[in-house]
């Protein structure tokens, strides 16, 4: 089918090449014009602004944003708006705040504009080779962008999640898990070089990664690691987040659920980016006031 | 090759049976008379007591134990002791505490026989279609028992771990990450639960388990079991723990090393198991005590 795609980021690129090799005709801009060009030599047709692009689809439209989350989605949707028309549906398949998307929803159907929150996951080899895509909206306009998805995703990988907000929630939530997933893993890989065995890591993971009942695809992605140098020594223990698992502990709180698990791989990667915490120098000079325990002076 | 098996239950019997149709040749055991003429029946050598299965067995032998963790597996070796001769190779297959298993090393050691320590994951459907096997003892004992566990294993999915112990010290900490995976994935649905959408968990799971981030076995479980109920009202939410969390974290604090997600994902399979529990008593009433806030009464 016809399709606009803005943004051709990392995720993007191999989602719109995916679509593309797939047969589907191709309306591409990105602020880079780099990737436009490279995405017109894979065969799609190049816009030089959002609403060029807009122009060059026929109606209904159909747009999907791979945009960072937040304003840029905003600006995209405003730029949008001076050229769409009832009955388009704009997709947003990044990782935007379920609670902004169901504020675009409702603002983009007051002009009469379908809006689908699709949260993405499976990585770059997914956007590539096959993803995972989570979709809030109404059910109609899901199925018109089926073909898009049905081609995007691994067999199975796509699905109706509910109304709007619902992909994205999903998508949040899916995140945490993954959080809490990962730091278990961590540990357990600590675990292990702590132990006295001297384990190799690419064998343990190696092994773990088939027929295991942790065999998943982060300990194919923990094995393809530790090919490159088992002590990971090539990079340093800082863990980075991008929001969704704050986003997913926030939910917890205003639900009045406990998550002990996914809040603790959170904190944990905040703790990761600081060494000498106030925390811990709390703890150290309390130590030291009640019991006169000796402490380590700064370095 | 021959082997001797002894501990026909849920694990062992679908192991042997693997064993079976891979051509070895199997003297089996167990104190379930019926689970050895079922085994006959699949073409195993029947023996009627541990002494015998070793009798029938020609030296060197190699006789894998799948028998319950513990006590079961000292008796075990100590009815085989009586036929053993040097040379001979002890394989225990079950959910042993590594520590026990370097002992059982050692004493075996003494009297001129090899002994394996093999952590086996991959549930039921595993132990009959291709498991994971992580094995510890002497590295020549290991290649004796290649034959084995190249046909019990998955692909990839057996290596030797290093030294006595190592292979159940291995199992163990898979175990630990199992913990906080499995917490990681509740929690989650938990929150998919709390939120407004009404999720379909058999739709969710199902999308999670294709080409997502956090795709998994365990997803693919939880998939099945939201297949029988999509709120799993079949069961109540109360989880036994076998004891490899809690030797998980036992390791992690003789080594100083910090485990919060696995302890954490241990804590709440206790904490799953106590309603109305002390600590909680004692938090109520202290609020009572310092700001007059109300409680429960006992129902």
């Amino acid at each position: 089918m016809q399709a606009g795609f803005i943004g051709l980021g990392k995720m993007g690129f191999n989602m719109a090449l995916q679509l593309l090799e797939h047969g589907h005709e191709l309306v591409v801009f990105d602020l880079t014009e780099q990737a436009v060009s490279r995405m017109e030599e894979a065969g799609a047709i190049p816009a030089d602004s959002v609403a060029d692009l807009a122009s060059r689809l026929s109606s209904p439209r159909v747009i999907w944003l791979m945009v960072p989350a937040g304003d840029a989605v905003d600006a995209t949707i405003r730029d949008l708006l001076t050229q769409l028309q009832e009955g388009d549906i704009v997709v947003d398949g990044g990782n935007s705040r379920y609670q902004d998307s169901r504020r675009r929803a409702v603002e983009l159907a007051g002009v009469g504009i379908r809006f689908l929150d699709v949260g993405t996951s499976g990585g770059l080899e997914g956007a590539r080779h096959g993803a995972c895509t989570m979709v809030g909206g109404e059910k109609d306009a899901y199925l018109c962008v089926e073909p898009l998805l049905k081609d995007l995703c691994v067999p199975g990988g796509y699905g109706y999640m509910g109304s709007s907000g619902a992909g994205h929630y999903a998508k949040m939530v899916h995140n945490g898990i993954e959080y809490g997933m990962m730091q278990a893993i961590g540990e357990g890989f600590e675990l292990m070089q702590a132990g006295e065995f001297g384990f190799d890591m690419e064998e343990v993971s190696r092994v773990w990664a088939n027929g295991s009942v942790i065999r998943s695809w982060l300990m194919d992605l923990a094995h393809q690691a530790f090919q490159k140098d088992g002590s990971l020594g090539y990079l340093e223990g800082t863990i980075a987040d991008s929001g969704e698992g704050r986003w997913t502990v926030e939910a917890a709180l205003e639900r009045d659920v406990s998550v002990p698990v996914i809040a603790s791989a959170l904190f944990r990667r905040y703790r990761s980016r600081s060494d000498n915490n106030f925390s811990d120098r709390v703890v150290a000079a309390l130590r030291h006031e009640f019991g006169g325990h000796g402490f380590h002076p700064p370095q």
